[in-house]
């Protein structure tokens, strides 16, 4: 028994899709990761229709019990911002069309999940990542890396307190899949150790 | 020969869309008009779904040459402007799978085209946009209003300079539906007086 998160790192330039599986132990493992990229000289449009349809692909192809998309801020890079915002819109709706409960991450919470501090930079974000999931090498760019992050934030919280507590960001925290309840018993007659805090 | 355009304001509360057609001699008329309604306390997923839903089906229904839609930007209200940014990367996504041209058109284009000056308030916009399709009743809410100046805008603006020039937002401001193209052509064998401005 598996519960199986694919967490998104949203963005036009290259998005970042990580899908793991973690066991009713808490270890999370590998299942695939991807960067899908779009030219920079292409029209907004065509980056966006691109985007969406490579991430319905890998949902589609991947079935997971749950989506995990970093939150953006409006504070964030302003230059970037409005097309990570875009993605990110486009990520919830393939979510909310395929009925797979969905929930947004802030940065923070990701670094603090798989660190144990939410300041941890890129670098240290990835190694932790590779030491988790046992990978000879830390995966690049640093999207794809955010993105199993995401997924293993998302795995190691999804018992707790849901992450989308504002009003702009609410999600379905709260909504469990038929494999994310049996996973829950499942996990409640094991011991749990707890790794990476 | 019309040239149809469809307008959308975009927004996770209200989303105004504005469909009209300008003849050879640039005057506007109204097709339909639509405020698309999400509720707060649903998850945003789902307030994304069923927006971008309610846009596929009315562009499917009208079937436009040209889609317009309002550039947000990152300095907007702070509150909102995520959920904003989210449903437009939704409807450029719809244009790009259907094929139909898109642009995006900032406020002060809009308020410039309609108006004649780009700082007009909703309310000026809104007489405007009444007294340009010779409506008896100001359309509301703003956003229904907004979505048919967008759209009075694009057709207006669509012989001269694409309105979406930066980097992060270029659209297929040159390249024109055989219905644009036949309208271009008929455009130029008669006299063109211009409206509002």
């Amino acid at each position: 028994m598996a519960l199986r998160v694919l967490g998104i790192d949203p963005g036009l330039t290259r998005c970042g899709v990580g899908v793991i599986e973690v066991s009713t132990t808490r270890v999370p493992t590998l299942v695939s990761v991807h960067t899908l990229r779009t030219a920079a000289d292409l029209p907004l449009e065509r980056r966006l229709l691109a985007i969406a349809r490579g991430l319905e692909a890998l949902i589609d192809e991947f079935r997971p019990d749950a989506i995990a998309i970093e939150r953006v801020f409006a504070q964030n890079n302003v230059r970037t911002v409005m097309g990570t915002a875009q993605v990110s819109g486009l990520a919830l709706r393939a979510a909310a069309e395929r009925d797979i409960p969905v929930a947004l991450h802030t940065p923070s919470e990701v670094k603090a999940a798989v660190t144990g501090y939410g300041s941890a930079d890129k670098a240290q974000v990835g190694q932790m990542v590779a030491r988790l999931l046992r990978l000879d090498e830390v995966p690049k760019p640093a999207d794809a890396a955010d993105a199993l992050a995401l997924a293993i934030c998302h795995a190691w919280r999804r018992d707790g307190v849901p992450a989308a507590a504002t009003s702009a960001g609410s999600a379905s925290g709260t909504r469990l899949t038929p494999a994310q309840r049996a996973w829950r018993d499942a996990e409640k007659s094991v011991r749990t150790p707890r790794l990476g805090g």
